[in-house]
């Protein structure tokens, strides 16, 4: 279970480095009528999230800091496993360095 | 199981770094004169697959962006193990990183 | 359990490299109001902290140091696993590397 | 069980960077005079196969492409461990990186 | 249980490389007063100690040797694991690495 | 068990890279006057033997390549674990990396 | 169990790379005045030993060659663990690599 967040603003979380912090996207628990649906058919994790902020980027070897390749905004698609997570509220969000997102998507 | 997309096209996906998007082949479940096999006769995994999308290239230790050796199109070789897997609607894809991908199929 | 260090404070403590000294929030344990909190509302993890100290920097492949990206005063968001822990008195205190906190928190 | 290939001919498969494809030699089953061997004299893998294809080489860490030490046609010792393979028709054939085989068989 | 070393003096052990002797403070076992504590009180280990000698240092990748950042005297801050021990007639001894030694301790 | 080679001659055997091609002394099973010793004296391994061959050497990180520090002829002491074997006729060989092989046996 | 060696001298082995032959100092197991010791005193290890021979060192990344900095006639502190032995007559021998030796004994 995630850490509860004594802050209570996700916009106060500054990443470091090349971390990225992700807000996943929600299982629909009712559908658009309003009626429930079972845990079956919500329990499957969705491996797709919002970017919240980025970190300045990591150093290379050559000493320079190369910038994420995502940015604040973007939709992006997560690993199944990895990353911190943290909860706000409510929200649950999570940090995973930049290499570690799979792909943007763009609709 | 592969996590289910909430976007409905997978021309949404734009692999980062050195990542493939991949569609393994499927198995055919029923004869050309449409009598279905066995489970028996399709339950060995296909390692093949067509690139759907590539992502720009990983740097190197230099810095030099190297772009990947396979392109949209290609027919591959996949490992057996690893890839990080997506389900948009019924598909199921794959991401390697490039330098998983065994061999091109030149038929 | 952490460690009881000898010494009386904590400012006796002068982080080494890139390490950084780090006093966890603690969860209340009753409400403003007096009334103490059962376990079960208190028994996660708190991930955040404030830098009470830090190294001058780890020397990077060129043999230069790298000043961390954090400094005493900055709260920050930890890792829920990893770090070194030393109790001075009745505070638990950590060690963690520069690179292993995952964000700052600004409020 | 080495996965089934759609493809018919080995001479599809192009293999990417430094790996190597092989064809393991197959144990006898039989004398030369029809005899056949019973299955304990025929048990022990053979670690010798013929190079059908090889890749361009893999960059090294100044980013120039090392040509792979073997060629199509050469016998080579295979470790007993690793490798990928690949069924095509009746025929199991292995990838192996180019460093990791043992040695050139020159009769 | 550490070995028993066959000399004399813990001053004829000299530290290669980047390894730092160091003799950990002992946990009192009994009072001021002389009233023998129990062990209950006495076995968290401590994990602070005197440096008793370092090694000249260890060279970087490029080839130049890098000093201890702690000398003879320093009080330090020890992680809970590694190192390795000796003991000289009644007292243990610990031979760290330089970058394992979490922090001085100035008082 | 070691695989068994389907050539007739070691000598076929051309190590590739910093791979090395060493006999292993065979433990006496009998005395010098032919009495058989009994397996409990016999079944120690010996870690030593004699180099058949090497490979040219591997390259190193400036793509040099490093000639192998043993040659043809050598004596020398083997590590207790590692190796790739193979038999050829009644003798089984191994292939060492040139940086296993612990010392040269020159008496 | 150290594999036994079939050369008769110690002398006859020349190490390779960093790597620096020892003989472990030998817990006595009788007194001065000829006195079996119990095993319970003598069945600790002794991490001691005597530097016998070392290799000409091992090369850095820049390819240079980097002498052992230990040499024959000195005593030194071993760890624990690691190391590869074998034994010449009845004594028993240890490899370690340069780097894995703690301390020089100077008395």
């Amino acid at each position: 279970m995630a850490a509860q967040a004594t802050f209570k603003s996700i916009k106060s979380l500054v990443p470091l480095f090349d971390r990225v912090l992700v807000q996943r996207f929600k299982a629909e628990t009712k559908t658009a009528t309003g009626i429930f649906l079972p845990s079956s058919a919500t329990n499957h994790p969705l491996n797709e999230g919002t970017v919240i902020a980025t970190g300045p980027g990591a150093p290379n070897k050559e000493g320079q800091v190369v910038p994420c390749a995502v940015k604040a905004g973007d939709k992006v698609l997560l690993p199944s496993w990895g990353g911190n997570s943290i909860k706000v509220g409510e929200d649950e969000y999570y940090l995973f360095k930049d290499g570690e997102i799979l792909a943007k998507i763009q609709e």
